[in-house]
């Protein structure tokens, strides 16, 4: 039983995260909200204040920090009792926050891996060259620490995991499909953070494929399916987190992620891509300015969090997954379908941020009621799904499965 | 009868003045080269003396100098001895440039007009901002200053003359025509100063119609034509320097720019500019670094000055005029064919260097000679373009005319 909840980061999936915690703030306690910009915390707050979020009367405060500087991290744990930290802040600090919650033993749950600054797609599987490393000290220390638990990598991971466990006897292949069928009516603009965003792609496509490690290009690979509510879609062969811990936890022969991109989108990535404009690499100016190209990009795009009041569609991300059950090929697809303008209605961002910020906070409820206190660092694959995709069937991404069945809601 | 010619400026173009300078040495002089960049000074002298290019044994010196600090630049117009001064840099430096000029007596030519840093297209005419509020000044201390002598403007502002001077009663129309239908096998590159040539399209497109100065914004008018050996060509209507003298100095009711541009170009160049990239305006990154965006994608873009060893196919600029003559309605294309191959074999610069560089250095000798030496201020088409076109034959950039009576060479 832990209860306290730090969140680190002040974006638009922050704000979901915040919106969500003090919807169950009678499970999770006393929450804190810390960035490098106070300001941001401070806004949204004031939004949980505007939408009444709060389930139950609570501190909610906000705290300037940081979060590569591990002494601060501990020192605001320990100040704000948080035996919980959610970390949506930047992919850089990961390690840090890590490193402050294992030496004060609460309970670390993050969305993404972690990414050095000046690295782009190192070797597979990624989990390896950063967070992996402190699995041992985890257990030593018996602290909870659980991995990518947003949406995608996250609920996907739970997906793979009820697949393997409920569906199938052998499973051939997993394929993660992200599609935002969405339109926020700019020029162009990315869902979340453009550097963290543009640096996915333009590195190489890792999939495992008859349990290899397979490199591609970015938009070398494509698919179409016909996918629910969303329809026909076309999505393209990523590099993604889920794959790197999906192909070591699972016996499962080829895991592949999907993203689903409009020509457009490709038109404009191929044309700074190719540029040299998403270089994480500094470039000297004529007037011997040292800067980053894809920091100048991301300065000039609009902040995802701006594009919610507008954002308009749905999205669909799920699991298409084959194998075989008592001797039988068998296919299903399990997927969530969210929409832009409910979770603006609600938590006041779009669709994007709330299907990444929403999981966490369910993650934390079940650390907080112990079922996920597992006192060791975990990928989601590796803890029982159904508690998690109950949660979240009553906290607005449910769960649905397509089949030789048909096509329904899946309850826990 | 002036001599000793310091050229401001070390890039592609400052490549061809000093080549062109040093092949006719006997009549200029020393010869002194001038950059922020001393070591881009002697790259260029290092490739005069490689092609031996000096007509006669001479001096040629290089000087770093801040061309915006006019005591400097003074103190180097006299330590050189310098009597003409070619202005072939940034864009930004001819006001302080003009400045030592009027206060050392030295004539003055450029090749570009005067531009602040952090405007951009500012109300026509625009040599009204700048360069002609000194145009009373030249005249007083007698300093000859020829503005944008290179090809266009400049080139073609003789070719505009001597329209009005030998072809034509009255003129209803001159359309300038620049298309550059050569290859430089990389995915993006423009052909000068990235930040110079961007600037020319992203503020309004100014052309003089009916008498007026007439508004649009760039690539919203084009037209096609069949042109001397490149065939037909789809060209824009931009915004250009020439536009903004000829309007004044002749008496002609339209005065266009059209400038060729193929899809490519006109997709990266939209998506650049539809994200904020081409602005001037600084941006705010979110580390702190205030930086233009302009000048980092300069930074990422190839050196123009590095496509000419690669450079392939030719460029045909010049003037479709169009009135009266005898009373009968009369059409005429003046114009040059130069090859990208020719100028670099001759100077190791690209065809659109060669046909800017050249220009200036065939009007410095007019001025060595006496013949433009006018002690005032003028543009090109204020002048007896006789000359200057005769030169321009023998130096390289021969003048063709196409009319009813054929297409041919232009002697004078």
């Amino acid at each position: 039983m832990k209860k306290n909840v730090l969140i680190i980061g002040a974006g638009g999936v922050a704000q979901v995260v915040a919106h969500k915690c003090a919807q169950h703030n009678d499970i999770l306690g006393d929450l804190a909200i810390a960035s490098r910009s106070i300001d941001k915390c401070e806004q949204i707050i004031a939004s949980v204040q505007e939408k009444n979020s709060l389930k139950v009367p609570g501190k909610l405060t906000s705290h300037a920090l940081n979060a590569l500087d591990v002494e601060a991290t501990k020192a605001l744990i320990r100040e704000t009792d948080s035996q919980i930290v959610i970390n949506v802040g930047s992919a850089f600090i990961n390690m840090s926050v890590l490193q402050a919650c294992i030496e004060t033993g609460a309970a670390y749950l993050d969305t993404a891996i972690h990414e050095e600054p000046n690295k782009i797609c190192e070797t597979p599987p990624w989990y390896n060259n950063y967070e992996w490393q402190r699995r041992e000290l985890c257990k030593q220390q018996g602290v909870t620490a659980i991995l990518g638990v947003g949406f995608d990598p996250g609920v996907v991971n739970a997906y793979a995991a009820l697949a393997a466990n409920e569906y199938f006897d052998s499973i051939d292949s997993i394929d993660i499909i992200d599609v935002n069928a969405g339109s926020h009516g700019r020029y162009f603009a990315t869902n979340f953070d453009p550097e963290i965003n543009f640096r996915e792609f333009t590195g190489q496509v890792w999939s495992w494929q008859n349990r290899q490690w397979t490199s591609n290009t970015m938009f070398e690979v494509k698919r179409t399916d016909d996918l629910p509510v969303v329809g026909e879609q076309t999505t393209y062969m990523t590099g993604h987190d889920e794959v790197h811990s999906l192909s070591q936890n699972l016996d499962v022969p080829n895991v592949r992620f999907w993203m689903g991109f409009g020509e457009h989108y490709i038109n404009v990535f191929t044309v700074l891509k190719n540029l040299g404009l998403l270089s994480e690499q500094p470039v000297t100016t004529a007037e011997g300015l040292e800067v980053v190209p894809l920091k100048v990009v991301k300065a000039v795009l609009p902040d995802p969090a701006s594009l919610a009041p507008n954002y308009t569609g749905k999205t669909c991300i799920g699991d298409i997954v084959k194998g075989q059950k008592d001797g039988q090929d068998k296919e299903v697809f399990i997927y969530n379908v969210a929409d832009h303008k409910d979770a603006y209605n609600e938590v006041g961002s779009q669709g994007i941020s709330y299907t990444a910020g929403v999981p966490p906070v369910a993650a934390a409820i079940l650390i907080a009621r112990g079922d996920w206190d597992v006192a060791e660092m975990v990928n989601v694959e590796q803890l029982p799904p159904q508690p998690f995709l109950g949660l979240l069937n009553e906290m607005g991404l449910p769960t649905r499965i397509r089949d030789e069945q048909g096509d329904r809601a899946l309850n826990f």
